[in-house]
């Protein structure tokens, strides 16, 4: 069926279950062979794609509205789901449905929550939605044009990010369960986006008191085999919540 | 007039002016006399103090309203407004609202924006509106009972702050002009709820490199009269932008 025509006969149910003027978008990043993705999807009919969103119903908690949609999209459980802003301007989203009546649901005025969530790249399972005809992970630096302002929202996700690396521990559910030094410290230098320093790197993350090295080191290849981590997933819980052991 | 009249009358405009669903509050602090302060405003004929808070109108952008709200109610202009959170859980405020009719503006439900301020405590005339009969600054450790989930939303408003120093400066709308180091160290403390070390504090706020060390110190006091610093605007403001420099 045509875009025009699903998002028209769509509209009556959703003025009867959803809050109106909200909505949610989502700002999905995964980590796959060292490059940092985000997940967006292709509308039927418009070369323009979007981030994946949606709206909250009437007898709904906006956080579990944020975690329905994401599942539905990716079928992945336990996604570590934040909200950074709500996008409030005037004329963010109307404009985009000019041409359609005035009573259509999607030609109000939306505000929009912004989530972002850092998800395990293996986990997911992409789902087409009915008003898409594809739903892809996109490097961060070979993003498509996005509709509406879903460019920003993506930006402002990616600064989000950037700051609370100050303050939050973070690759637990960007990074295989084992990992590297050299693998961690190519995610916060993507996420960044600079060089570090890799002495530095090392003695800042271990005074974090964050990680556990293994017994094992990584097989194969002709040099000497990297030594292997994993998050010590009780202090890396109580770092989320109380911050990092630096700072003041 | 007494309060159930006055939101019961003002219930017919509301619907016709406002978003619907969508409430906004905000927890504006201000320093004084080495103590961190919040708004409040008590309800009439309720014991209750509540955060100042508003609605968004249909033509008008989120922070816009936002702004507008604080501007109404202590005259202050240039007040440094963040949002941090949107407070979405149903029955946050509906439940107040509870011998109303069911057709009352204020007891739909709303998922309300939460704001922060930080304000000069000198530059506010406080305005009680007319569903309050009061209007005043308390002390963070003596807050009233606050109605509905406003001490969760103040709690919020506090962590994001502690997090924040982290990476933003902080002072140039809380300290007068010119300030003492040790009034600068005061100020982060009373935020954090714990002492810092005063030579770690002098370094590390040197390190960042956003103080300008004036030729003047403070007069009268049988001690060395302590130096005074003002903020450098210029590096504060791309501090705030980009980050303190230090982290990663």
């Amino acid at each position: 069926m045509e875009f025009k025509k699903i998002i028209e006969e769509k509209s009556d149910k959703s003025w009867e279950v959803y809050i109106p003027n909200l909505s949610i978008d989502c700002v999905v990043f995964g980590f796959d062979n060292a490059v940092l993705k985000v997940l967006v999807t292709k509308l039927k009919e418009n070369n323009l794609w979007a981030l994946p969103g949606g709206y909250v119903f009437k007898e709904e908690n906006l956080n579990d509205a944020a975690n329905r949609i994401l599942q539905q999209r990716t079928g992945a459980e336990n996604i570590y789901l934040q909200q950074f802003r709500v996008f409030g301007d005037l004329n963010r989203s109307e404009v985009f449905f000019e041409e359609y009546d005035n009573s259509l649901w999607n030609k109000q005025r939306f505000l929009s929550v912004g989530f972002y969530a850092l998800v395990e790249f293996s986990g997911v399972n992409l789902v087409v939605d009915d008003i898409s005809d594809a739903c892809e992970w996109k490097s961060i630096d070979e993003l498509p044009q996005l509709m509406m302002d879903h460019s920003s929202i993506f930006d402002q996700a990616l600064i989000t990010l950037r700051k609370e690396l100050n303050y939050k521990p973070i690759g637990f559910n960007l990074l295989p369960e084992k990992f590297t030094m050299p693998e961690l410290q190519k995610l916060y230098e993507i996420i960044l986006g600079k060089k570090l320093n890799r002495g530095n790197f090392f003695r800042k993350m271990l005074r974090y008191d964050i990680l556990i090295k293994l017994d094992e080191s990584r097989k194969g290849g002709a040099h000497k085999a990297p030594d292997l981590y994993k998050f010590d997933i009780e202090k890396y819980e109580m770092a989320l919540k109380n911050g990092l052991n630096e700072g003041w």
